[in-house]
């Protein structure tokens, strides 16, 4: 049975006020919850994790994993998906990159009050195709309602439980150098698409967010390379750049990535050349970023090219010694840039 | 591993629009959830409930119990609670009155930009503490930041699993006639205190929320009363008259309570009578109603009146056959009433 280990109360963040940067995901964020939420609540899970995508929880013995997320997606529907969807596949998928298989999930709804009944029926009935899309059943909920004002049409918190798979070990500290860095599709699809569906920018473009489910990817990624699967993220709020700089700080290794060999869809080049954007900022919904051993690199990308929606599977970079606790890309002409995590919120409310 | 078993989409929800009493617990709320969510996302948990307080789910052939509660009170602060406070006992309460003791929590924060820093840490704190109080540990989140004015201060949802009793089978199916009906101490405190709160009444009194985990309650009514324990509820929105109206259509007997053995403080009780309230339809956060066979119901409440906060524990009516799926109160005079689930909202957002 668990038992409550408090770190001691070292709250470092100082920020006198909470911000939109806040909630993006990238430096911000990770100064909040590291240095107020994690310092105050932050027990460690059984899998030596502190307030990680998922947790491992010891229940009469067996490990469960267990992630929550809320969704304050805006708009409400976008191409491609809708904040229903995204609630189910975004909870799928951080315990898939943390190599459980989803089981149930439970979901609750803040709507404002006045939101027409017909919106809420299309999410909710976008949630029950997700969840049989994902081979999961949503078994609980809430529904709380706050005055018109008080919120903005609906948010949804997803949280989902699901059973380790076998022969998963995922963990930073498995990362060697000579792993190789696979991404399992273009990057940026959602949330450039987020950022057009609002209608803020006189642009337009032919592109869809990628929300689905990761869980396919996952599978024939641990089926093709094994225990040579060191660890895997879903690169949302930050991008790509945010989960690899996490790895980085978290390995004290280099990840030097190919910039050229990272696929990017046109209009997610064109609309960050426009926007001073990089694409390895943007937020994606379904696609896995996977650090593999060297031997086993080509056979997994093989694996993810023959799911569905994983033809653009590849090896974009390499893990290194030096520069310590730094990701790197090299251009085509051979210079080397140091990528950062996303700071600011170039994107709000993309999930 | 779980299947998807959807049920047919038969929406028979109308309401164009949703307002703010389908979020207050009572009949509004029961057609929003029965009509529309559960027709279209409710498949049956292990236990065969559907959409229940807290569900069943087998992980590997193991029953978790699971349950998520978003938590919309305002304001934040109350005399004896806060949000924070509520949002990790009402978690650990539902699980604890489905017969499980809570083993892990998560939890997401929706904070409105401009929240002052020092309200989130104190909230957080708030977590932290009734989470050690009640035993259970804090093993992940996610933070989530809106627009100012997209939200009202911060938002709290929270999901426990828990670990079932082995000796709790609890179901309206086992409810008897003849069987009797414990409240665990004084109703309505929770939900007059934060009328109160929010300054709105010309009123004052000597009043807190009753906010705690009710578990000791739930281990004391268990180990007095074992299988005598029928069926149990935390009577939260909606009241004591909601729990048991859900009691009398899931049994279809008669709940016959005497009016005058019902605990109500003075405080309470003159609000109530002020604002033209009944004190049962009032919200409890720390209360628990139990229904026990009544040859284990004395002892039972010997039981709860050991624990603290327990000493006003007591029995306070009786399942009969007639009238059928009905609550009746009795009152001094001998005159009965039919006592109806909470119909509209007359406090809106009390958790």
């Amino acid at each position: 049975m668990a038992t409550t280990t408090l770190s001691p109360r070292r709250v470092r963040f100082k920020d006198a006020h909470i911000e939109m940067a806040h909630g993006a995901g990238g430096t911000a964020s990770r100064r909040l919850v590291e240095g107020l939420i994690v310092p105050l609540l932050g027990g460690l899970d059984a899998g030596g994790r502190t307030l990680d995508d998922a947790a491992l929880v010891a229940v009469n013995g067996q490990n469960i994993a267990i992630t929550t997320d809320s969704f304050v997606v805006r708009p409400l529907r976008f191409p491609g998906g809708s904040i229903g969807e995204l609630a189910v596949n975004g909870t799928v998928n951080d315990l898939a990159v943390s190599g459980a298989k989803a089981v149930a999930l439970v979901a609750t709804f803040v709507i404002e009050a006045g939101l027409p009944t017909s919106v809420l029926e299309g999410e909710v009935a976008a949630m029950a195709d997700a969840a049989a899309r994902a081979g999961v059943t949503i078994v609980g909920g809430d529904t709380k309602v706050v005055e018109h004002g008080k919120a903005d049409g609906l948010y949804i918190t997803t949280t989902g439980i699901g059973s380790p798979m076998q022969n998963a070990t995922l963990h930073a500290r498995r990362v060697r150098t000579g792993d190789r860095v696979i991404v399992s599709g273009p990057i940026g699809d959602h949330g450039i698409t987020i950022l057009l569906a609002r209608g803020d920018l006189d642009l337009e473009a032919d592109l869809r967010s990628d929300t689905r489910s990761v869980l396919p990817f996952v599978e024939a990624l641990v089926a093709a390379a094994g225990p040579g699967v060191r660890w895997m993220r879903d690169p949302t709020r930050g991008g790509v750049a945010t989960s690899l700089n996490e790895l980085a700080r978290d390995t004290g290794l280099c990840v030097d990535i190919s910039e050229e060999s990272v696929p990017v869809n046109d209009a997610v080049r064109g609309a960050c050349e426009l926007l001073g954007l990089d694409p390895l900022h943007i937020a994606n919904e379904g696609q896995v970023i996977a650090i593999v051993a060297s031997d086993a690199a080509e056979s997994a990308v093989q694996a993810m090219r023959a799911v569905p929606g994983g033809e653009h599977a590849t090896i974009v970079g390499v893990i290194r010694e030096q520069p310590a606790a730094a990701v790197m890309a090299t251009t085509r002409y051979g210079a080397t840039r140091i990528i950062d995590m996303l700071v600011g919120d170039p994107l709000p409310r993309i999930c």
